[in-house]
């Protein structure tokens, strides 16, 4: 059973997963592909090696394969779902039981496709996978918060290639989700505003840092980018929790990340990158004053002490450089 | 002119600074020597390659070079040191002038040896100088923060192989070490004691987590190691401040941290990591519930999608088999 620790004075948690030491690591370098088709447990034929499916959405095409996208538990989980959340305290020692849930959702049958090469309406199905199994396990009243995300390349940390997506469900809040939960509290007692809203509004108002944008969503590189290249799509519409996104939205949303993935692409050749979605906790608080959003960032640098010690961020790109290059690089 | 900048609704503060992306990056791989000695601008006879020395502590030995140890402005600065800290603010957007320092702390004349190579003599001014620069640069009021630390490794962000540390010194107070505040004043106000005070006491009773120790510092791995392998230094006299560490208390860090890079060294064979020394911050407050400590992180994994998603970490190494292979690496 993983375990949950707390940081003896700071709110930071690590989940203990000794088992996840023994997964198998196929991918080197930037991007490559390590494992022969034959092998991959992601590949349709292989569905015995993985645990029993929690979803699959049926083929329509005729290529043989039985399912469009498949969602199945991951063989070596962060957290388990068995069990209650037990929390131990011993005067510094704080933990709990790593119950939880840890999902893998794979993006397509075919093995050489990546994400970014996927049809639009592939993509739509993948997001319908998302806010289907956010849904179910949100009815989970042991889980907090759930997490949908990306690994894409080794140096994003993904060790297998087929293309596909995680879920990870906690029993607390990460701190991440409750700081941007508290800033946009404080952001509404004094302003009486949504501030992501007024993030967006703003964003627009200076355009140095909108990437491009629809009628549903804006793509813009944010004014305190942690990252070079760091790329946030806000939803036009105020919506609490990314599940309760609209067939329409999925659509405009699916075309905006493959034009993103796709400028991407053209300024870095496939580059290695994480997203992942920053919805409310399902844990049946007011939240109200939140707003989902999808935060996409490349792996094109690298922390070292002074980031690690300060939890500050050094950044060689400015936003308006990086929103100007992305736009640019749609004109090819 | 750098570029501070907060995150719209977080505490999360990114430094802006273009330039650093011109300066050399010479190691590949995990650790190699890419330029020749004739090339490097640490080493004797180049001094003319840095900015004038604030600091240099003169070689008492044969061996041809002037100094010891040497502290130069580093030439490719994530903050500078000119002007006053100004902030600007407009709606949603926070961001403050780029002013700090951004020091190098040259560890040995010797192209060749690495940190864990150095003599402990040699570790000590080494030691010595970080007081010496942390000290001085705490008398200037523009200045709220000062951290020493060290990439070690191009994995761990090191740009050149000749052994060094930075110091960087920021304006505001890092969040990190907010965090570290604030838990150490709730837990001072609930038990009247020092939080690392206490872990001490409770580490050194537990012992599993015990590397090693000696009459003025223990070595730790924590019990919620963030990264496989992380290791904390903490002194046994309670002092806010690592610039009031003592002549005994050099000597005694000095022969601790050689000793546990040597382990390091052991089981990994030279792996990248990073350390940096957690002191209380240098802008007149009152924390005499603080414990400075120093913190080394291993790079022996990466951080992925869900880490930068929610600020929890994944380690699948528990603190308690780190210590006890640090602790049998020291028996070979």
């Amino acid at each position: 059973m993983p375990e949950l620790r707390k940081d003896y004075v700071t709110d930071t948690w690590v989940v203990f997963a000794p088992d996840r030491a023994q997964r198998p690591i196929e991918t080197q370098g930037t991007v490559s592909l390590a494992t022969a088709p034959e092998e991959c447990p992601f590949c349709p034929g292989h569905e015995h090696m993985t645990p029993p499916e929690v979803l699959a959405y049926p083929s329509n095409a005729s290529d043989g394969s039985a399912w469009r996208v498949r969602c199945v538990p991951n063989r070596f989980p962060a957290l388990t779902p068995d069990g209650e959340v037990r929390a131990k305290s011993d005067g510094l020692f704080h933990s709990l039981e790593g119950v939880g849930v840890h999902e893998i959702i794979v993006e397509t049958p075919d093995h050489t496709k990546d994400f970014s090469a996927l049809a639009k309406g592939q993509i739509q199905e993948v997001l319908r996978a998302y806010a289907a199994r956010t849904a179910d396990l949100a009815q989970d009243p042991r889980l907090a918060y759930i997490l949908i995300f990306k690994n894409h390349g080794a140096e994003a940390g993904a060790s297998l290639f087929h293309a596909h997506s995680q879920l990870i469900a906690t029993p607390m809040v990460p701190r991440r989700i409750k700081d941007e939960l508290r800033g946009a509290e404080a952001f509404r007692a004094e302003n009486g505003a949504c501030a992501y809203d007024r993030i967006l509004q703003a964003e627009l108002d200076a355009s140095a840092r909108i990437v491009l944008a629809n009628e549903d969503f804006v793509v813009l590189c944010p004014f305190a980018s942690r990252f070079p290249f760091e790329v946030w799509v806000l939803p036009r519409t105020h919506r609490v929790h990314f599940d309760s996104i609209s067939t329409r939205e999925r659509r405009a949303l699916a075309g905006l990340l493959k034009d993103t993935l796709g400028r991407l692409n053209t300024l870095f050749r496939n580059p290695a990158f994480n997203w992942y979605i920053h919805t409310a906790p399902s844990d049946g608080g007011d939240y109200a004053h939140y707003h989902w959003h999808l935060e996409l960032t490349p792996r094109l640098s690298k922390r070292a002490g002074f980031e690690r010690g300060t939890g500050f961020y050094i950044n060689s790109v400015p936003p308006e450089d990086a929103a100007h290059l992305l736009r640019q690089a749609g004109e090819a």
